[in-house]
């Protein structure tokens, strides 16, 4: 453990941590020096617990004794600052009083992650980062074995992400597409049903498409928050599906709770 | 219609539009004056359909030929401001183009909202106004009758809860218990059954328990954010109840995505 203290906000050492409210600055810094930040002791832990490597710790003076054991495990610099210093450098009140910046690593390829997959999420333009991180949450607790993500989606390793997902974005294998308009072949190539949830009326009740579709492998599109699908991906897909919904003048549910409903359709046991 | 142009964002005519992104401010000035704020053409739609009084409707001037018949549908004064002063008044970019404050109403009794609804919801303490929004928009549109908060529950009238439900806040019928402690027994007077929804390893499966709760009215209880139900509501409950998870570390959903999935059991029909 090298624990160095760092009393200047400015200092270079602490260059990964800044201004992490701003989500612009940090999309292009994260991008440039390939890195993650990681939020809380308990998501630190499941990254390095999942084999990321770190670039450094930062913990605040006054929880260092109770994450000794946490700075020991991380095998990289251990920056310990005043509450202040760490409000002014990072932007916000980092009342977990735990940080770590982590190294990424290159995405599997998309047919990687789909070797032996039966049950896949596919997610479009979902462009939030909660969303995305409760999707992935739920995905991953629920029994889905992978996710693929459109070019435009957000990134599960935005900080945000990553804490709603409570680190299941290091455990739910995923990779990006990089082809828009022609990404769903290799679905379609594996032998994937492509089933894509939609508010339409007229569209196959999912415990209904999912029976029809029983022991083929299973993917589920989601869409953006305020448009959903592309009509090119409602296009591609075998099946447009929606959740059963009862009136009240409520039409469609929030992405994430629909994507919580459909997962948890798509890996139940068969009755 | 009653149009008036305001170039000065410090008119008090426009008092009730302060600095929306202000938690706290809009929390004292709404309990004060006994208002809520609707945001988007939609919702103020919905609102007006829901029958709540408008106390004034403030559009920007671009938007001001769109929304026109918003305008006249409206029994209150019109204000129209420049983009500018929007933004200076409100605190941010009103992209929409439309905000609306409305009188509130007298909450029903608890007593009054369970008479005849046979499948209700029961927030503890969730905090975050975008999770009881997206939870009254699952609620309702899964087909729960009703919702009872607890006392610190957030307010499902605050601009963010409406606006993330899409005016399910207005339809669903809901009240606030004014007793926490001993809150959960007018639910057992009234033959509810309560299922305490919970990630403890030992609750038992939600099907499991709706199928042997069958025929009786289901109330399900749903806790905070981070620590989940208080220990005395889960001493109160019938049944602590789990969404059966599939494991990669990942041991509870998020609350939105829970109670989407606790909803959407409740509700579907008996197979």
């Amino acid at each position: 453990m090298d624990v160095i203290e760092v009393p200047d906000p400015a200092d270079p050492r602490l260059a990964d941590y800044v201004r992490l409210r701003d989500t612009n600055l940090r999309r292009s810094i994260e991008a440039e020096h390939g890195l993650f930040m990681a939020e809380g002791d308990k998501v630190i832990r499941r990254a390095l617990t999942a084999g990321f490597a770190p670039r450094s710790l930062l913990l605040t003076r006054r929880r260092l004794d109770a994450l000794a054991d946490l700075a020991a495990a991380v095998d990289a610099p251990v920056y310990v600052v005043d509450q202040a210093v760490a409000e002014s450098l990072t932007g916000f009140d980092v009342h977990r009083g735990a940080l770590a910046a982590f190294h990424r690593r290159p995405l599997p390829e998309p047919g990687a992650v789909l070797e032996r997959a039966r049950r896949v999420v596919v997610l479009e333009d979902v462009l939030d980062h909660t969303n995305v991180g409760a999707i992935f949450r739920s995905a991953a607790g629920l029994g889905v074995d992978a996710a693929l993500l459109a070019p435009r989606c957000a990134d599960p390793l935005y900080r945000r992400a990553i804490k709603v997902s409570m680190g299941a974005v290091f455990t739910l294998p995923y990779s990006r597409l990089t082809d828009w308009y022609g990404g769903l072949g290799l679905l379609r190539e594996r032998g994937f049903h492509l089933m894509a949830l939609t508010p339409a009326a007229d569209a196959v009740p999912l415990p209904a498409a999912l029976a029809a579709a029983a022991g083929r492998p299973a993917a589920l599109l989601l869409g953006s928050e305020g448009d959903g699908l592309s009509s090119r991906w409602l296009a591609q897909a075998d099946t447009p599906v929606r959740i059963p919904m009862a009136g009240r003048d409520v039409d469609s549910l929030n992405v994430t709770a629909a994507a919580a409903i459909a997962c948890y359709e798509l890996t139940r046991p068969a009755a």
